[in-house]
């Protein structure tokens, strides 16, 4: 899975230089302590030059002067201990894994009591290492996204490598995205933009009505909220083609944030940002005016749906001009829309009228 | 996307055969009605012949007699239009499209009113009329399952034939199975068994171990409950290529239902289960015992476990000896296990120790 040896000795350097770090504590007659910065969205701030949210300055402290703090020290270096033999053996695991694999520690304070606990000390130490999960070779549990488009590539396959074109060399189902899209270097492309897609059902609408040849357009589905790997790969395709970013998904509070999780990261994952979002992403629709001005079928925003959007006018991701016209629009009409509704105007309107006609206004085609 | 020009004007004679019916029926002075099975557990029955789990004897009767009876005819009468005209243009839809489509007919009370009205009248059609939704048209909204493994096929795209090595035209992500496997033809392999696996992250594991390559298997991913699509490849990759399919799952009561409706057909689809089910598939584990045996990592069973285990034991397809000694056992240590625990072992206790140790008990190996 390796894809490039230098960063494996990176990040195994980085791991090394943490528990130095305990030890030299230790040494010095210190109780050891590790600073996290707060993960809450209070926390979190825009960086006018990365363009691109990102952790404030509020940091917590991990210290051994509790038992509980001293455990928490304790399990990050088993972890590094792991990870660190896991890059020297360029294997690679999931984070269910390495919950697991903990039960094989021998001391029982090490090992996790619960998915929760080993799933934020990797992110702990993503943050504190600065080195993403995926250079520590901790593989994501499963992207299932895909890509349809004139883009020949090569991925680097723990086989060896495959080029791959993404129309003329895959079914209908289109290129499987891996879990680490690093491995994956552009040979060649015909493309004029990316179209994220939401619905496995809009991404087989657009396949088999031939939108990518049509329009020259990669369409990559993301299945919900975007993988990680589905993410990093939309901005490679962003940074390393020049190709502009548009998403596409229902018109309800849940889809902006899907929209928002390629755009501008995740309260999350805000350390990693400038790795996984792509700040120049611009939202095609369903848009509560499309709900309006296309007379879309819609239901009735929920309670949840109303509490969604109401908070998403405090979110600083959502802070425009333009979410905040759209979802006052939408929490005054009181509906949302799915993609699929474009289908009440017969099965071709979205690839021949609304698509074409967004992509205009956007100045995308 | 159709497979078979055959098979279409076939599909498209036994829809315009059901509405003729309602014809023949209004014209000699009847009401018009329609017989469908019953669908629920309780009118499921083996078929001894055809070794799978099919309805019974029981039927319901839709008659416009009634208000919301001529409804639902009315609606069956414009979605075997719609679905007859889709069939001669070579197009496809999916379920989602439909209830939107709906909207766009010119007689109200033929719209749907939610989709599981849509939903449902597609079923009663596949059975009434012996036509699979496939066949139809009618695709499902999205498998997302893939497949690993030494196995060269033909895909018929939309956009022409595609040949694809599952190992060696394909990345890390395998081979992406479609929408409708019947466009796919198989032309060479070398495996000697198929392997379905739940979860994302035992199938990467598998993969990253080179478990395909070293035992000549056919890995797919389940994904959860499996899709019709991936349910249907399995039961082809058997019957065609004569390869005993396994099945390995968690060890938890809903994980036996995956496994289930690889190997029976679900109550849902009974009349497809000559289509989709492989009654030989065999189940691997994580079986209770392996959980005692192998001393594996638990969590306890909730109460809606122990219900679901409960009516397992009523359900008719776990009817066997093999079923009941395993769902009695898995009650009484009142533990469940993952197939990732395995991973408490090391990384490579699965591939090493584990599925060979199981797949030679069962024989396949």
């Amino acid at each position: 899975m390796s894809a490039d040896t230098d960063t494996d000795a990176d990040a195994r350097e980085q791991l090394i230089d943490l528990a130095e770090e305990f030890y030299e504590q230790f040494e010095g007659g210190d109780v050891p302590t590790m600073r996290i910065p707060t993960r809450t969205k209070s926390n979190i701030e825009y960086d006018e030059d990365k363009n691109v949210w990102v952790y404030g300055d509020r940091e917590s402290t991990r210290t051994a002067k509790t038992i509980s703090g001293a455990e928490k020290l304790l399990k990050a270096t088993y972890t590094i201990d792991f990870l660190a033999r896991q890059l020297d053996q360029d294997r690679s695991s999931t984070l269910r894994e390495l919950y697991y694999l903990s039960e094989s520690w021998d001391v029982d304070e090490a090992q996790f009591s619960s998915q929760d606990e080993s799933n934020n000390l990797i992110e702990d130490l993503e943050i504190v290492s600065e080195v993403k999960r995926e250079d520590f070779h901790m593989r994501p549990e499963e992207s299932g996204a895909k890509v349809m488009g004139p883009l020949l590539l090569r991925e680097q396959t723990n086989r060896g490598d495959r080029e791959i074109h993404c129309q003329d060399d895959v079914g209908q189902g289109g290129y499987q995205i891996p879990n680490n899209p690093d491995t994956i270097e552009f040979l060649d492309n015909d493309a004029e933009f990316v179209l994220c897609v939401e619905t496995g059902g809009m991404r087989d609408r657009l396949v088999e009505n031939g939108f990518d040849d049509e329009h020259d357009a990669l369409v990559v589905h993301l299945g919900g909220q975007p993988a990680r790997a589905t993410r990093r790969l939309t901005k490679r395709l962003h940074d390393e083609l020049d190709l502009p970013v548009t998403v596409f998904t229902d018109g309800d509070p849940w889809s902006y944030r899907i929209f928002g999780s390629v755009s501008y990261g995740s309260i999350k994952s805000a350390h990693l940002s400038e790795y996984l979002a792509t700040p120049e992403a611009q939202f095609i629709g369903v848009q509560p005016e499309d709900i309006v001005e296309y007379d879309l079928p819609t239901d009735p925003l929920s309670d949840s749906d109303v509490n969604a959007l109401e908070s998403e006018l405090e979110d600083p991701r959502f802070q425009s001009d333009y979410w905040t016209e759209q979802i006052e629009l939408q929490l005054d009409i009181g509906k949302k829309s799915e993609q699929q509704s474009l289908a009440s105007y017969g099965l071709d309107f979205v690839t021949d009228t609304y698509l074409p006609e967004r992509l205009d206004e956007m100045g995308v085609l």
